[in-house]
């Protein structure tokens, strides 16, 4: 692509390098960006930069957060006793959208991806083991992704932490709410089966 | 949504006003620069401020420029008496990519187009028909995209430079190169059949 104005090109081409934007999507940003007011474009500049200059992990359940500890982490409704194990912010914000966990959350910051090149020590790891070996957690809930890494991960954790009295259970894997049992592959029709609930039980949520 | 962070939340607002970024993509892209270098989210950042702020558009042609003249029009290479008239910065590149054309532009900057409220008023008409009254071009040729404004545009164009002495083309609609014909729109098709050229023409390009 040619350019008629470096300043353009080098906008287009840090643009560019964001997952999912091309050069020509890119293009078509920065040039919106030229039909909208100078201020739009400075707001966006300086919420990013702000955004990575201050952004915060909270130190104990590594989720994003403007403060030390989280509002989940220091909030009182919360109970204390029961992790949810996830890879990414984005997994706390999708399970808070339910309004069906009361417990904690520990964000791992990936899975465990020999291919990839990471490995425990590059993941939130260690930290939730300590939490484990101070003995105030009853149970720990797998939430990570059914991928071979996602199991990988849960797994390692598991051995790490099976000598300490802590239950662990992993999310429910089954048929989607609304789905038709024709369209559902095999694997995940047959774990709904064997993992069948008291249709009771299932009367209650 | 809810966010776990204002700072973040900001940032994903900003960046979901950008056309076609929705507020789950923009998290995306945001949480991945929380994953990058800053370095590389302050580059961006500065790179969009300083286009935005310093960018220049050709007093001539109006395409976007770091100079007052763009280089196109500083050309000594150029025909100076022959004016592509496009809708966009981005056509500019487009028709520049082919290397077929050797004149100069002149960008309108949008369509006329009573429905979004764009009257002759809002684009560079007016130094276009200023250009034909100095009686220097010799030929003017409509490049806008083939729709009611494009032809609008080109019509009211026209219009307002019929008693001057020069000579208006539009580019050729007809099948793409490489396209079959049974599958092309019966308007394209006719067209392209209406306007043939000698089949020794056709040999020279």
């Amino acid at each position: 692509m040619e350019f008629s104005s470096k300043l353009l090109e080098r906008a287009v081409n840090e643009m560019s390098q964001l997952p999912g934007i091309g050069k020509r999507t890119a293009l078509r940003l920065v040039l919106h960006m030229l039909k909208q007011p100078k201020e739009q474009t400075f707001a966006l500049s300086e919420a990013l930069q702000t955004m990575r200059n201050d952004v915060k992990f909270c130190k104990s359940c590594h989720n994003i957060s403007d403060t030390e500890l989280c509002e989940i982490c220091s909030s009182p409704n919360r109970k204390e006793d029961i992790i949810c194990v996830v890879e990414d912010v984005r997994d706390v914000m999708a399970i808070e959208n339910t309004s069906s966990f009361k417990g904690l959350y520990h964000v791992l910051g990936g899975k465990i991806s020999p291919m990839d090149g990471v490995g425990p020590h590059d993941l939130n790891i260690e930290s939730l083991i300590n939490k484990v070996k101070d003995g105030k957690i009853n149970e720990l809930v797998f939430a990570l992704s059914s991928t071979m890494e996602g199991d990988t991960t849960n797994f390692y954790i598991y051995k790490q932490i099976q000598d300490y009295k802590v239950f662990t259970s992993t999310i429910a894997r089954g048929i989607s709410v609304g789905d038709e049992l024709e369209y559902a592959d095999e694997i995940t029709l047959g774990r709904s089966i064997l993992n069948r609930i008291p249709f009771e039980s299932s009367l209650k949520l």
